[in-house]
């Protein structure tokens, strides 16, 4: 067993050095030497993670939507156990609020998910794991609406997967708006723009968030 | 008068060549060199505009912001002149469309204003840029939710400066969407999704669009 735990507390190293260099000054500043360092590993440790910057970004991608999950999972154990027991709304307001640089790990993962964004254009191989990212988090997004019909929180004649797109394309420009132009974003505003689009796609009579 | 005229052809060339290379590679690959090379004109005449890649992004930018407000400026004069004389919506609609990547030149601009907010994580000169020219559209976009409560198109209650970075959240986001995954949105979907989210600011009553 020691040999697993080593392993994955030093995958963690690497990965946690890798998110924060990415974070703090941009791919463009970020190399295989530079992770080692601030990880305080060998070079050819990290070189079994990824050989060059695009496997760095998707390392750094795929990490980012792993804790995303894991911060959900956390907070629907608090909440009421699964997706299901709980009211659609406050479920679809987690989901957002995960999204939202309102903290350094959150607007860390903002940060890197940008750099992503950015290098997928004119690359291929990145552009397609962010489209496969993207529409999971459509179809997700789409279930949870289509419960919420179920459920009478949303109006039925709604298009499931139209205001999915709708929920997480606004939630994107947020985030990143909320990241570059913090100075005048503070977070209570964020939390109120997402207040805001939620009233506008469930019914405010049941949950009375908003007017 | 030739020198003048030499003068902006000249600039135009390189500006086109500088923001082709950087929507069809990224910035990464784009150098001085490569511009001059793209623009068929010399090293040093590339030089006299930039020196770096931050100065290669900043004159791409203010580039994007100045076609953005020259395609509005068209639309206006076709549509009835000044923003005064058109519906609310229509004008508000047009801008939403006018930053989506409806064409090869939008998508153009939406790829380096994508790069640009990558690379103004970590670099303040740049997410100064970005700041003020976001505030510069947040303070137009809430100009015209006020004219548009004047003139009974929007609900009296909502708050401008609100409503306002509302839709330019989801235009960002939805802008980024439909580029990075265009297999999966096409140019049909997004109008949709624009008209979806104008028509939850908007009384439809007044101008119908939207159910």
């Amino acid at each position: 067993m020691p040999k697993v735990i080593d392993h994955e507390l030093r995958r963690r190293q690497v990965v946690d050095a890798l998110l924060r260099l990415t974070a703090e000054r941009g791919l463009d500043e970020v190399s295989v030497a530079k992770v080692a360092a601030a990880a305080g590993v060998s070079v050819g440790l990290v070189q079994h993670y990824f050989a060059n910057k695009d496997e760095m970004l998707l390392l750094a991608f795929h990490t980012i939507d792993e804790r995303f999950d894991e911060r959900l999972r956390a907070w629907l154990e608090t909440a009421g156990g699964a997706p299901e027991d709980v009211p659609v709304r406050s479920l679809v307001r987690e989901v957002l609020l995960q999204l939202m640089p309102l903290d350094q790990e959150r607007a860390d993962e903002v940060r890197v998910w940008l750099a992503f964004c950015a290098r997928s254009v004119g690359t291929p191989q990145l552009a397609k794991v962010y489209e496969t990212a993207m529409l999971r988090r459509v179809e997700q997004m789409s279930d949870a609406v289509r419960r919420g019909q179920e459920a009478g929180e949303i109006p039925a004649g709604l298009d499931p997967s139209a205001e999915a797109l709708q929920l997480l394309a606004f939630a994107e420009g947020l985030a990143q708006q909320a990241l570059l132009a913090s100075g005048h974003i503070a977070a209570e505003l964020v939390v109120d723009a997402v207040d805001v689009q939620l009233g506008r796609v469930f019914l405010s009579s049941v949950t009375g968030e908003n007017a």
